[in-house]
């Protein structure tokens, strides 16, 4: 691993780039908006690894020519990949994880010590880390999940993966709803999973991931004015911080998760599977700890 | 241009990188060594542009595939090239500049504002400009080159090109020195070359491309024990910063530049080259300021 090691401090130079740094980068188009140079960079660096995650600016007809060719970057180890790559990724690669394939995308490209790339898709990761972290475990027990959009999907796959005793989904859109509900069945056919909304009696954990109260304080996805005190409540909104669902349930005696746990739980997953990978044979990666 | 601007500052997030970072890269294999991530990305970031210099390490055989998609990258906006990749950049690109033609090697590639790629050799660019930024001018003066190895092709190059009213060249390789000869004159037929050691009265500026000196505080490549004081004197070596040339040059009350400065000039003019290249369309772009 390359870490960082103390160094005289020169005149003329910057101290967080050299020729040792180990390159990673994130794939997308536009590429202005995306978050993770600043947020991985920094948990990398916390570490204390000698590495950085770059914006990668690579247009929609150029991915199939330029993707191959930068994994040929002897010192570049890692890729995140976001819209509109996603899919594209997928089907360069041979080596994925159960939720690249259940989603047909992969969203983090690792390196292998034997200089194998593998995939998988973490954009539910943080949803599960982020509950782990709490003592939340979602194996075995019974999850309400809320929205079934693009974000709920890639959540409700990570949930589905952890083997919960039922899974229900809550999508209001009917099409949306049955699509998501037979692709869960279909790749994870040990989790029960249920259409529709179930007595929260019922429920140990909620988990929404629609986005109603998104940049709204007065809104929730279901409207109650209390919520079992036994349920784990998360919510995947990042703005506001504490949303009306959030406040209800704590007001209830609720555990509860913000988007920003999520967020930064996903980081650290990713970053996980990044150094694992880098640090064992290709045929020994642990995708998911 | 893409100048930094202050944000507020995040907690779990690094101010260094981020989505809008425009990227630079200096290619070659090995990358270890290179110095250009720190020193250019400071040099980037003193003018105040959001941008960052990182090390790219591809392999020789790796190299005609990798080059031509690494230029697609959109935020991609200039790469340095190092060992040994400069004379396949060369064939690569269709615009380069006097002194690639020369070296018939690329060290600086810039994106100019409609997107093309302008080449140029720039290793001895620092030596032209560190005598410019003395009052050292060149063109119509008499230049003494020590040294025809690759250091002092590029600098004899980069000499030349000032057209001076002469230009010596000692070099004791024979051979290496009858063909940069034969070389200079075919390239700049408007400067008159002339092999071996004239008298130094009749010189106006010594400069030092040999390796005599290097780690050696007791040698140098002319053996003098006074130098005529109007000579300027630049000696390109690096370490020891002070060497015997630059003592005695000094002793003589000789103008004197030395190789940190040779390496500080050159810097510039690359950030020069690369940010006056962005700016203007290709063919309104003047490499050599």
């Amino acid at each position: 691993m390359n870490i960082i090691t103390p160094r005289p401090q020169r005149a003329g130079s910057v101290d967080f780039v050299d020729g040792h740094t180990r390159l990673y980068g994130i794939l997308g188009h536009p590429i202005e908006q995306v978050r993770s140079p600043e947020t991985v960079t920094f948990e990398l660096r916390r570490r204390g690894i000698n590495a950085i995650l770059l914006p990668l600016h690579v247009k929609p007809d150029d991915f199939d020519a330029v993707f191959p060719q930068l994994l040929k970057l002897e010192n570049l180890d890692g890729l995140v990949i976001t819209v509109p790559h996603k899919g594209r990724t997928r089907r360069h690669l041979e080596r994925v994880g159960p939720l690249a394939k259940f989603s047909d995308g992969v969203s983090v490209l690792a390196r292998s010590l034997d200089d194998q790339w593998i995939g998988e898709m973490f954009d539910g990761a943080g949803c599960v880390s982020a509950l782990l972290k709490r003592g939340v475990t979602l194996s075995g027990k019974r999850i309400l999940l809320l929205g079934a959009g693009g974000a709920g999907a890639a959540i409700a796959g990570a949930i589905a993966r952890q083997e919960p005793a039922i899974l229900y989904i809550h999508e209001p859109d009917a099409t949306r709803s049955a699509d998501i509900v037979a692709k869960l069945r279909a790749a994870f056919p040990r989790t029960i999973v249920s259409e529709g909304l179930p007595n929260l009696d019922a429920v140990d954990v909620l988990v929404n991931a629609s986005p109603v109260g998104m940049l709204d304080e007065t809104r929730m996805p279901l409207e109650l004015d209390r919520i079992p005190a036994h349920i784990a409540v998360m919510d995947a909104i990042m703005d506001p911080d504490r949303t009306r669902l959030l406040k209800v349930a704590e007001e209830s005696g609720c555990v509860t998760v913000y988007g920003r746990e999520m967020l930064d739980a996903q980081i650290s997953a990713v970053c996980d599977f990044l150094l694992d990978a880098r640090a064992t044979p290709a045929d020994d990666v642990v995708i998911h700890r």
